[in-house]
């Protein structure tokens, strides 16, 4: 019985890194439609959503079997948790890749304005906090967890410079608004995306350290509150 | 057994509804915050924000403790999952009320400006969709559920209508920008509560009628991307 639940809590990290390979994927294309004006490359990532909400779907289900069937305790039962939250997860990261994309649409239908900014850096360090979160839970990795929380400033901060450039660029060019807008809409939801990858890397940490940190509530909850950002 | 599961499931369904009633009264003073401009107000939502992440994790704990215990199976497991999700999206919508009562705090530490913006219609249609998506977990209440889902359209809609007007200021008053994009971000984060209103709403549907749907993944995954929107 144990046997079994180990080979299929394995199949389960190859379910749930595959989804976030195709996630990861797609978030990277979503900047670069933006950055490269490219149409096509950013109706690919809104129709990839399907596959995304499918996949979610089966690694659910996947938890849900293993669930019934295997009814894991301890840390067998927190892993699955953790996958199940971190799934969802996964699946809304998806979306905003789809939002970026959308922004992207119309930004390519507008005539475009140079307001000096650099989505790539911002997008770079996003796509490393996924991809860390992923490996810490795969692997299980508290301190690779907390590795990205920290990094989650940067992209703030990043978040910040750009919305200072939009809000200079709107001074000088009212009639522009719209466009500046669109491009205030993308680094936000890169944002959004680096606080996901954060909930990611704090659930890998809680399902390690849970036993431990339940009877240090305060503690847990000064870190998550920290951490979430606004 | 069963009879004990049932008794912590009922306990489990106290504890949730409590945790949305201080979510869904925060939004609703954080919102008041900024129509009002009343910064004790804000600061207080701001605050509460620690109880919501305990009492975050005393549901999760719960719905760990009922899992190791009782290992239910079936609609049982299905509840459980459901609200381990939901309670990861009540947190979450406490954040999105603090987002707004930070953006209270910077806007009344500006000159007020008259944008013309009705943020009560919109703040309005989000709690009824918060609060029914909840009674439809607790009732089980399918067709509740789907309710909530339609609602989401209105709540966009207002929020571009919003994004009108914040537009329109901008093009009037473009020294005024910092303060009606902090208007604009007031009307986005209430427009991702109705996001979240309507995830909690599809995965009570999903609890409620999975077993069918698992057969027709196509209707449940289109039905799921065209709800969560962008």
């Amino acid at each position: 019985m144990v046997h079994h639940l180990h080979r299929e809590v394995e199949a389960l990290k190859k379910m749930i890194l595959s989804l976030s390979a195709v996630v990861e994927e797609d978030v990277q294309h979503a900047v670069k439609s933006v950055v490269e004006r490219d149409a096509k490359m950013a109706q690919r990532v809104i129709n990839d959503d399907y596959e995304i909400d499918q996949n979610e779907v089966e690694v659910e289900e996947e938890c849900l079997k293993i669930l019934a069937l295997h009814q894991p305790v301890a840390i067998d039962l927190r892993f699955i948790i953790a996958v199940l939250k971190i799934n969802n997860d996964l699946e809304r990261i998806g979306d905003l890749a789809v939002n970026i994309a959308e922004r992207a649409l119309a930004l390519i239908a507008q005539p475009k304005l140079d307001a000096n900014i650099d989505f790539s850096t911002m997008a770079g360090k996003v796509q490393t906090m996924l991809r860390k979160s992923l490996d810490a839970l795969v692997n299980m990795d508290s301190q690779l967890a907390r590795d990205v929380i920290l990094r989650d400033d940067e992209v703030d901060s990043l978040n910040r410079e750009i919305f200072n450039r939009v809000h200079e660029g709107i001074r000088k060019h009212p009639e522009r608004v719209e466009y500046l807008i669109s491009l205030l809409s993308v680094s936000r939801n890169l944002e959004r995306i680096a606080d996901y990858a954060t909930n990611i890397a704090e659930d890998v940490i809680y399902m390690n350290e849970g036993e431990i940190v339940r009877h240090k509530a305060d503690t847990l909850t000064n870190d998550k509150s920290a951490a979430s950002g606004a």
